[in-house]
């Protein structure tokens, strides 16, 4: 079975169980595992050391491209193993030991682990745990649904085990374009001008003597949950819609836009989708993740080229690509997480970048990441990496939620993750918020007039015209700039309650 | 006098005073000027502009590189000139306005005015005000002693007004490398590859039907006023200058370190001061504005090349530089401010970013522009373009001031321009914290234990301890997390009474 998928024979003598690869893992090391938005993970390895932890105790920092599927953060935090763990997750257990302190989680942009690691700002990976499609006589490594960090992991790790994974189709090979950034002070140009360009090989070199052990699984993807569009994503997809309509119309756009990037969140696939009933043409995509709708678009004639890091869809979506490698083969390309979110190459092409955000305040700063300014949610991911160096940044949100005791349109942000510099375009379920060129005063008024759900506005009126009388360039009350927050944790709620409202 | 500085002979018909020039421009207009740090600015026609509205009021857009000299800002601020302004400024009356919600600043990453012009997301340029040292024969311009956004606007602007500056060598000519980046999406590579890199053509193209009038002067630059190191920055630039020790030591840098960027600020010019007395050899410099610690490094022969898009020194050091520029030839360029800190380049090159901040939090996000949240002090300027790009991202600032009323290392920043990713090293008089590879609760130790002022330090302690009571990843008092601020604003201090401390 595995035959066909080691070319380098001699490998084949480093084929172990996975409890034998894991005991390869000592305590304190630091871990370098393939695994981006839960596509092409580790299946057996960081499993089995999870098991292991539980009679033996060992510590361990992990880094990764992103989020884990099969739930191995939880299985890894459960059995106490992650003393660090970095630069993504998305994970429920992972997440609350992380917001008790009981795990260090470093919150990345995507595209900076490599560069910290190349740079010795992080401390060395000792080991890396990467999993192939195949490998190929020269020892090179094909990876399988991702390629996150793996093409530098393998480069800079002492050692390597190999998850073989049987499940993944061999037409995997030839998806992939690894092209390494070499490190300071002879970096080279990322000579990427378009989402289709390929720039480096099909395979990730690694020196076949560094090799420890390979293990054959047979285990797909954890699909990604898709959630249905619904009243509120619908909203948001179609402001943002007849906003690139009119963008086309007064000649800032043509019907083929420029590359797409689009987040994760329940939203992001809703706009997406959206684009199949449009009439544009010639879409392409320069994001991190694939999810269903680039297929869709695809399938429909609508999108003629995807790069990203991954390929993350519903259970449906992966078998039907799975199966149908061959369609997608001249219209698809994974490349490293370094290079999907390179500021150069996004920059460069123009993208236009739609993430969703947790919060965002009258003046247009951003959270993506804490709930009420503390509580970790999954990490900033990408957003910074494409909001920052897109040709236009779009954050969207639900206006409120929790049955409108939310209010996602906020006075101040409660935790920054994108500056005002960075965010062009804000879209609620209530409307669409077009900041380009404006001052700060100016967004507000844009800002209160299109986004914030109704049961909010007044009281958001009133904080911004207080704030007013007090004068300077980003006006704040600073005393109540969070009492929204600090309501939400006394009453359940951040309206304010009938005995407030009669003052 | 002029004769040999106009060399396209036709466009001498063109002179006129600056007062006709001036009347060229028309109420609502959108005005492209140059200027960057006080260098190469208009230096005629905006404040005949001024006196003009003084008469008859008119209001207009202002678009620069970055700040403008003479007073020209106040100037226009006064005559109720400026309707909207950007990207960048240093005016007290200027600074007055804006806080009182009278003039619209928005506020730029300095990098990005120019992406927006291109990408049609702020009004077009109706008319450009570029100071020059001389006008080839083909019409185009050469610049004086910025670049800062002056190649685009003449390119994009439906008008061009020429200032011929006489008491601007002529040697400055051959100075300047203009590469202009094109609009999407065929945008191209930024080829540079070190700080000497020169990729484009030693002065602006420019059509010559465009340009409407000249003006000539014979006014020097305003002299950047340059503060004597005191102890305070001393021991900053100590801390600092024996990271980068160590950092050699341990094999992370050379001793040529990477291109160095300093930012504008009275410690940045220590800092760069101190390599003189240091052991560094062929230092580079990628930065925005060169100072006189650039120039002294180069006579020293400790730095090779400085790259930047202004020459902004002091009175002293400007005369010497003007009278000896074949001195300086070989080592120095000056760019268009879209090349001096495009993201692609900082990257690519591995700056090494040191920018000053107005306060930073516990957890290392810093506030570049904001007093108290609310109050623009300058602008964000090159800071972002810098510190998110940075090999290493270093922020330096006082610990405290006015008498230790004012603590500059506070619970949360009252505006964040730079969040803790994007933050590597932070320096005061009380010490360095080196952030890398640091958890939020570890960055919060370590910034704490280092760079507070002792007066503020256990009032920090504590609140960092009782934020961890509540949990999360970046813990908080939300309702205490600006009480310092509250406090400075009430009784003039950021330090508890007494009657407050007894409790
Ligand atoms: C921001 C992000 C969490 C939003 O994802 P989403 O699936 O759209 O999230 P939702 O809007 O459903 O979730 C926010 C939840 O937090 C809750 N919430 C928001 N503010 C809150 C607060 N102050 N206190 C408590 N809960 C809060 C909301 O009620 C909502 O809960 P619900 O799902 O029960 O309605 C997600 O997009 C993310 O992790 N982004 C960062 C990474 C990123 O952007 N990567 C981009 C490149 S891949
Ligand atoms: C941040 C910046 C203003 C610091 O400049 P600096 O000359 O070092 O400033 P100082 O530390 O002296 O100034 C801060 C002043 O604000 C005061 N201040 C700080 N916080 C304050 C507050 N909350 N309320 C009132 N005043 C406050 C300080 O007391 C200090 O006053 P002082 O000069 O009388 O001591 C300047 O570097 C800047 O504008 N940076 C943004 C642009 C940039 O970084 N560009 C980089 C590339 S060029």
């Amino acid at each position: 079975m595995y035959q066909d998928r080691i070319l380098r024979r001699e490998l084949i003598d480093k084929i172990v169980t996975a409890d034998q690869a894991a005991a390869l893992i000592k305590d304190q090391m630091v871990v370098g595992s393939s695994g981006f938005t839960k596509a092409g993970d580790s299946k057996a390895v960081l499993p089995a050391l999870a098991s292991r932890a539980q009679a033996k105790p060992l510590h361990i920092t992990l880094l990764t491209g992103a989020s884990l599927g099969h739930n191995t953060d939880a299985a890894l935090t459960t059995s106490h193993v992650l003393s660090r763990r970095m630069p993504f997750q998305v994970d429920p257990v992972l997440r609350k030991s992380i917001n008790a302190g009981e795990v260090m989680f470093i919150d990345h942009h995507l595209y900076e682990t490599v560069e910290q690691l190349q740079n010795k700002h992080l401390p060395p990976v000792d080991i890396a745990v990467i999993e192939v499609t195949k490998i190929e006589e020269d020892g090179s490594l094909v990876p399988t649904t991702s390629v996150g960090n793996s093409a530098h992991f393998a480069a800079l790790a002492q050692q390597v085990i190999v998850e073989v994974n049987l499940s993944m189709p061999l037409g995997l090979s030839g998806l992939h374009d690894i092209f390494l950034t070499g490190g300071y002070p002879e970096r080279s140009i990322i000579p990427i001008t378009s989402p289709s360009s390929r720039i480096g090989r099909t395979s990730i070199p690694v020196d076949p003597e560094k090799i420890v052990a390979i293990v054959i699984t047979n285990i797909p993807d954890s699909p990604a949950t898709v959630v249905p569009p619904d009243v509120k994503t619908t909203a948001i997809a179609e402001y943002l819609l007849d906003f690139f309509k009119n963008e086309v119309k007064q000649g800032r756009l043509k019907k083929s836009l420029l590359p797409l990037q689009a987040g994760i969140g329940k939203v992001a696939n809703a706009v997406m989708s959206g684009f199949l009933k449009s009439d544009y043409e010639n879409l392409t995509m320069y994001s991190e993740v694939l999810q269903d709708s680039t297929f869709e678009l695809i399938d429909a004639g609508k999108m003629t080229y995807a790069s990203a890091s991954s390929i993350t869809v519903s259970e449906e979506w992966y078998h039907r690509i799975m199966d149908n490698l061959n369609l997608y083969r001249d219209k698809v390309v994974l490349r490293p997480q370094n290079i999907s979110n390179a500021p150069e190459v996004i920059r460069r092409m123009g993208v236009i970048g739609i993430n969703t955000a947790i919060e965002f305040d009258i003046y247009g700063n951003v959270n993506s990441t804490h709930l009420s300014g503390t509580h970790m949610m999954n990490g900033i991911g990408g957003s910074g990496d494409f909001a920052r160096n897109a040709f236009l940044s779009i954050f969207v949100t639900q206006a409120a939620s929790k049955e409108n005791a939310i209010s996602h349109v906020v006075p101040m942000a409660s935790h920054v993750d994108h500056t005002e510099h960075d965010v062009d375009i804000l879209v609620t379920d209530q409307g669409l918020a077009d900041l380009r060129g404006l001052a700060p005063r100016e967004r507000a008024k844009v800002i209160i007039a299109n986004c914030v759900h109704p049961d909010y506005r007044d009281e958001l009126k009133s904080y911004y015209e207080r704030a007013c009388q007090r004068g300077g360039h980003t006006p704040h009350v600073l005393e109540e700039a969070f009492s929204w927050h600090s309501r939400l944790a006394t009453t359940g709620s951040m309206k304010k309650s009938l005995t407030e409202l009669s003052y």
